[in-house]
């Protein structure tokens, strides 16, 4: 493609010769000629120096000046690092299964399936499920009965939707992932068995949610699970029966959720964090990673720690909690001076009362 | 099914007319006629008097009295919990694969196929396995060379059961459980490299085992791993070579158990927890959310923390924890007085020896 | 297998008779006659007078006074640990797919298939893809477009390595592992919304590599994630995008690394860590169980806890963060002692003044 009609494309000003043909998009230091490259910070300077891409998506603030202008072009942007993410969009080599249903699947004969789907080898899909239009099933997935999956979504290999899962549009869910498993609840009885409380209600996750590989999403025996739209699930997490998670919420790799929770919108949890059953996390709230929530959080509260508490305050405790050592060296130290001062002042007062 | 059938299915005591036909269990806020609803606590009894469902499933204690009677039905039970899981069993919407072979799988010529099974398309089952009456087998399941399934088993989609992996009667596995992959193990050489160590030995799960989506269960080089009667596993845990986990036991998600330890029976795990390798957890021990047990655990303790120890004790110094910050502050001050009184004592003394 | 023979090709001496013939290896209180066992530590020398084995493999220190020599014959090396892990190897029953390509998969006519592949039932070879001599691919497996997989490799059912995806050789695979998922990147928007950054780069793993059950790891959307030569990743495990991984790395299960972080070789991580985003752990370092590495790790350093810091030290304040409530209650004691001795020297002392 052409540098201008690129710059076109992604809306930016460009900055030199348009006529460049852009084939890549590139690491700064990797690119080469014909390659569209990205420096986000004034701390990759250098490197825009001296790179050897074809043109540069770059800030308004960068590169403002002649003797700081890399010798290739320049996209200028005044959201650099989306307008990279779309760049990337414009040249991803992604080879989905080829339109259409692979002979090598079993799909069940009422089952619904929308136009222009493309549907892998192996692939099951069972009675009365339903799959939207352009959606892209890659081989080996499992389709429950009853399952219904929205329009342009996409599901990698190896997924496991369970009986009447509903998913919306444009949901993407990679390799692995399960949905609809399951909620771990068990009554203990008088001989210390464990029965079963069966798992047969919703799950629902809606429009425009990525869930990482080998995630597991459970489902409650009444009421449902549900992801609203927007949120952005890691790796390996784990999401218990009958949680709520807002929209636009992320939620890092192998990072647990445990039964209804709420997670309200926009929260962030990092990597290997986890939050106990029963709570709520209010909107916009941060959970710091490996941090264990075990009560409730407040509305953007950030919160780090096991337990998990105010941020900040985890950070000055964790800092004094290294030096834990030297603290009971200074008691025990105290300890001494304050018995040796105790005797002194005994003795200068007893022989006060003497004289 | 009407309300006296379900009844006495439940063996509860009917309070109103049986004569109501009974169609699915709901959460009590969501009712509407022709719905079982559950109150097990106290303090939903505001919700019991507002509930459409056409019946009630309480404990012995609770809407007593008629002014806090609901307007529908009620089923008494002494235990309310359990009767809602068998409720719930009742009303269950199941739907394996049709009874019998799929024509889209793969079994070996030799595998012995119990009675009354359902195996799903794309499932492959090797050479001498043998599958146990009425067993379920959802599609895309592989079960290994010489593997031994009990009767009445469940298997969801993409489990992995390796070779020679045995399982007892009425085990659940939930999507994308692996059992009898190789242990962990590996002998450092000389050279920095790491010598494998075969895993090729026993790995057994006992009756009534439930094992979440995507948990791991490692086989050993020698002797077994084993899961005993009884206990159930959460998603995504990770039960390493050569553990033995007793009867009863409760794993809750993303916890893991490293190798040839020892859990033994009703112990309860909370999520995200851990247990190190060769140490002994005793009978009915409990290990707190996100612990790190990293020595044997005493028989009926709770431990969590990391390193895990007594779980009151570790509440008391987790809650001191946090106000590390202002006790340092304190022992800066004690510092500061001390020497305050030291100097002062000095001073007081020495004028009297120089008098 | 003669003992004779095994010595030879275990490369070890024999003491005593080499005719028996040996069946099976296993643990030395299990072990029957036809068997060989191991021991290694002093500790366990009285199992070795009791064991029913035909042969024993010990070290050069042990079993070597007259009276502490079992009946059985005795196979000794320098390195009796490696000695057991090749004997297992010579005995393990493997039974992988048979060798050629089952009629129940879908290979791509343009994918490359090496002599002497084993590839099961259900496997999806994508288009252009390439798979080395004698690789053995178990079924389920589904193997992306492009997607290169070196020679003597193992891949286990139920393995995703999307397109592109390179592999070098002697590399295992277990079950349900996924490889070259999208990283979890995205732009947040002015409206709040996540604008996804496609992650389409390289992900390579080098030769003698081995990644257990349900791990994953992920590709970034410039330069590459690498797990280099004879690194061994444990049960579900976590790698984001761009991460690269030195030589000969331990990472045990349920572990994670944040995206962009280098982990240098020889590095060792405990079960449960994890490591931040962009930072680099210096070869040979090595990291406690569940520990949280927040920043930067020396060559060699040993760092535990939450933030990670020197592992000794962190021990030491652990067996002081138990005693946090003594040590409050001391400092309190100290509070009022010092507030009493205030109070006395301001009384000894004003007597003094009006004097």
């Amino acid at each position: 493609m052409k540098l201008r009609e690129l710059a076109d494309r992604l809306q930016c000003r460009l900055e030199g010769s348009g006529d460049v043909e852009i084939v890549r998009v590139a690491a700064v230091r990797d690119a080469q000629p014909g390659d569209l490259t990205f420096v986000a910070h004034e701390k990759y300077a250098a490197d825009l120096a001296e790179t050897q891409a074809s043109a540069v998506i770059v800030g308004t603030a960068l590169a403002e000046q002649p003797t700081a202008r890399p010798r290739c072009a320049i996209l200028r942007s005044d959201d650099p690092y989306s307008t990279f993410a779309r760049a990337l969009k414009l040249f991803a080599q992604t080879t989905p299964p080829p339109r259409g249903v692979d002979k090598l699947s079993s799909i069940a004969l009422d089952a619904a399936i929308g136009q222009s789907v493309s549907i892998g080898a192996f692939v099951t899909i069972g009675a009365a499920a339903s799959i939207g239009a352009r959606t892209i099933i890659y081989p080996n997935v499992v389709i429950g009965p009853g399952a219904v999956v929205g329009a342009d979504c996409v599901i990698h290999s190896h997924v496991s939707l369970r009986e009447r899962v509903i998913l919306g549009q444009r949901v993407i869910l990679h390799d692995g992932v399960v949905i609809g498993s399951d909620g771990f609840g068990f009554v203990r009885q008088a001989d210390g068995s464990h029965l079963k409380i069966p798992q047969h209600a919703a799950v629902v996750i809606e429009d425009d949610v990525e869930i990482g590989a080998n995630a597991a999403i459970d489902r409650p025996p009444l009421g449902e699970t549900r992801i609203k739209a927007g949120t952005k699930i890691d790796n390996l997490v784990h999401i218990a029966h009958g949680v709520s998670i807002g929209r636009r919420v992320v939620i890092a790799a192998q990072s647990g959720v445990a039964g209804s929770t709420v997670i309200e919108d926009d929260v962030m949890m990092a990597g290997q964090s986890g939050v106990i059953d029963h709570v709520r996390v209010g909107a916009g709230a941060k959970v710091g990673a490996k941090s264990a929530v075990l009560s409730a959080v407040d509305r953007g509260e950030f919160v780090s720690g096991h337990p998990a508490f105010d941020h900040r305050d985890w950070r000055r405790a964790s800092t004094i909690f290294r030096r834990l050592p030297s603290l009971k060296k200074r008691l025990d130290r105290h300890e001494q001076r304050i018995a040796d001062l105790e005797e002194k002042l005994a003795a200068s007062r007893s022989p006060e009362r003497r004289s």
